[in-house]
């Protein structure tokens, strides 16, 4: 089994989503991340769940939970103004890591090494001119390599 | 809302858990994670889904996704035996981070920060005497700080 059969489709956002609606739709389908693609469906980036969640807490509040503790939740409503009128390519992260993407031909071991590398839970899979052809997520990932 | 009221019953593995029946309990369930527990039900370390992944690739093709790509499928059955015959506390990560454990009381805010310091999808909520009560997975915080 090779990454291309293993691919699967899966919702994508673009650099002009609204950061907002990027987060939704990661927690209304329970995503485990998200794909970000250019205007050509190219992997701009690959974000773990966590990398989401942190595009909306203030940084402040990363650097120092002892400070979120003390955070009433008449303040919840500040999580989402983090966002708002915002797009993807706002907030995303500084920090660009190795980004999970293979090729259609790669082994299953081959997509693993990029998850653990890359702590991302999904895995992108592009042809070789760049253009994505689908995801292949842990738990998909998980299911092929337990199964005997 | 306190981190008290939105944990929910949640899978838990032990030390002297198999590790392989570990995996499979994270695939079978489409887990984000993994929380281990002691005798004494208390957290002893929680695993995101690609530290779970990282306990099966071998260790040579973490470092190596070069060498995993050249690996053909007929050596597939090698991911499990890394685990076969070897408990949970044989195969977890040197590496101890933050864990992200918060009393009942934290607020949604602090539950968000330190899944994100912490890079882990889900987060033990514990009493005061360190018993888990119960897990925030990030879809379910999501769910909350999106919800207007």
């Amino acid at each position: 089994m090779r990454a291309g059969e293993l691919a699967a489709e899966f919702p994508v956002v673009s650099l002009d989503t609204p950061a907002l609606e990027a987060a939704k739709l990661l927690a209304d389908q329970n995503l485990p991340g998200l794909v970000v693609v250019d205007e050509r469906n190219r992997p701009v980036t690959i974000l773990a769940g966590t990398q989401v969640l942190r595009m909306i807490v203030p940084v402040y509040y990363q650097d120092d939970p002892a400070l979120a503790r003390v955070i009433d939740e008449a303040s919840a409503d500040h999580f989402t103004t983090e966002l708002e009128g915002r797009t993807v390519r706002e907030v995303l992260p500084d920090e660009w890591r190795d980004l999970p993407v293979v090729e259609p031909v790669a082994t299953v071991l081959e997509l693993a090494a990029v998850m653990v590398r890359s702590h991302c839970p999904l895995a992108a899979v592009a042809d070789t001119d760049g253009t994505l052809t689908g995801v292949v997520t842990l738990d998909g990932l998980l299911d092929r390599m337990l199964a005997r």
